[in-house]
């Protein structure tokens, strides 16, 4: 972009000096009045716009709000975080923000990337996603003073209620409980579920939802649930062995599309008909036709920014903003119904 | 970010005024040596950083590239421009670069977005994607000089093989002849085709890949062919009339992962199998068992950013370094062979 008219040209056209030209855009009151005018002609003249950097660095804002991308993930269920990630940049542009992506390959990579980030003060703010346990970067973050949002609850760390730090979050043990109490008033009778190997917060939520949804005595919980790492191979695993059984399980909630797509095909192969119900709504769910419990992202990306901004404009909120607020959001996820393996009533392919 | 040391801090420690601390940062040579330490003593003291908006200000580079976030797709293919996303943001990162994400709701509105990036300097270069003939964004941003490079080549406007911009694709028509003779090879005599209405730049690439490798007639095509919007039903409707014609296909070439999920839907319901190849190598592909043609993308993105900025570093080349070297990139994709319906050979269904 060599060809934009720098300060120099401004300088030149005007005849004063480079040092006038940003005594004028800085600070004007200090210029003579008839040299002002004759440089903010050359300004008008030559079409100069003030550089975003020298705004910024007046300003000291960056408009621009830093979020790591995930490594791609192969799997079925790797689209979730790149639809919030569609639905901020959607809202960060209506407040006239912007989205600046980085990498990590591990949470201590990603707090040298986070200290990068301060030290050329490129972002007012950070979207921290995929939190866990005792997370270091949220340490990191509180200690160093950057304005963060948190999009997975703090787990483990503190009052969920007074929270340290801001924080959004999908409420999987309501959707999974929601969707348990569906099936009983649907007729089920016998609720089985497959999930991930404790501890995991998302997982254990999922998990308690369904116990409560169903009510399902934890004495009887082994019987009628499957703890697997995610992937359809393992899904359709765990629900051949659980539909293999002396009294097997009439309806399935899984923890994941991934594993309710291999239940699906489970079922299929032993020529069963049995309601199974997915988690994270994706498209290869609605490709299939499974039920699946739908995360409101985009509602969850819109939350992230106003508990960082209010409700408009792109100016970091103080923390006496919260004294009345709650400084969290938990979302409500919904249960979309579909006939499983049916495309649509009238596309169905005849089975 | 109010607590990190500002030009002000240093000149209250270095007992010099602001203007002096802004000298020693940008014009040291014209401070006396005495003050230069002792501003360079606070600096480090008070452990001052520049800031980056200061030192893009001098470099007039943003170390930025812009990227346009397209609204989310529900379809099964939407995943392609986010893979290329995360592999982009990836390899902008070996090079010490970020991926400032923008969106738009039309080519008119994403040329205003541009305009405003270039006003704000807040770019290096931009890498255009989804373009389409007569992409009156590629006539803008050429007219602007402002470096950048498609992802897709420059349908229609002029010469490929010296174009007047820089562009990466990926060979659609390579792909699905390959995919073609492949299928020859393995004894399929009538391979047909579901594809996009015409005219359609990458629709037509595919189409023409079809005909000229599996050796079909322009008259016989009409017969093994259906054109139709993309998506699994219309996929399923268009297999539906192909296999119960008369002197049906015996392998299915599909234009497209949902087109082919619609197909194999289809040859599940009439009971018949035979292979059927979709494109994009998607999730959904993976997790149903689908052969797919996989388009390079990691490769793309790195290739995009090769022809901007050159093997490695974060500078714009100049015209003159495609003197020798050609200004684009297609690249070839690779077919990838799943046994339909089936996720591996030891955990298959009992089908």
């Amino acid at each position: 972009m060599g060809t934009l008219p720098t300060v120099d040209d401004v300088a030149r056209v005007a005849q004063v000096s480079r040092q006038t030209v940003s005594n004028v855009l800085n600070t004007p009151a200090i210029v003579k009045e008839a040299t002002r005018s004759r440089v903010e002609a050359a300004i008008s003249e030559l079409g100069y716009r003030p550089h975003a950097s020298a705004r910024r660095l007046r300003t000291q804002k960056s408009s621009t709000i830093g979020v790591r991308m995930e490594a791609f993930k192969d799997g079925v269920s790797g689209a979730v975080l790149d639809r919030f990630l569609h639905a901020l940049t959607e809202h960060a542009d209506a407040r006239d923000m912007r989205i600046l992506l980085y990498t990590a390959t591990s949470p201590e990579h990603e707090i040298e990337q986070l200290a990068r980030l301060r030290d050329g003060a490129d972002v007012d703010a950070i979207i921290l996603t995929a939190t866990f346990h005792n997370d270091p970067r949220i340490a990191w973050l509180t200690d160093n003073r950057m304005p963060f949002v948190t999009f997975g609850r703090p787990w483990g760390l503190n009052d969920m209620d007074d929270p340290s730090h801001l924080w959004v979050d999908v409420d999987g043990y309501a959707g999974v409980r929601d969707a348990a109490r569906h099936l009983t008033a649907e007729g089920a009778r016998r609720i089985g579920f497959i999930g991930w190997p404790s501890p995991s917060g998302t997982g254990d939520e999922r998990r308690r939802g369904w116990t409560d949804g169903a009510g399902i005595a934890e004495a009887d919980a082994a019987d009628l649930s499957r703890a697997t790492t995610d992937g359809v191979p393992q899904g359709q695993r765990a629900a051949l062995e659980l539909l293999s059984g002396d009294n097997p399980p009439d309806a399935l909630l899984c923890a994941s599309d991934s594993l309710a797509l291999g239940a699906s095909l489970a079922a299929s192969a032993l020529g069963r008909e049995l309601p199974i119900i997915g988690y994270d709504n994706t498209p290869v769910a609605a490709a299939m036709g499974l039920s699946s419990i739908d995360q409101p992202l985009a509602e969850a990306a819109a939350s992230a920014l106003e508990l960082l901004f209010g409700p408009s404009g792109s100016n970091v909120l103080p923390a006496e903003a919260f004294n009345e607020e709650p400084k969290h959001r938990l979302l409500a996820p919904r249960l979309v119904v579909r006939r499983s393996g049916h495309l649509a009533p009238d596309e169905t392919p005849g089975t």
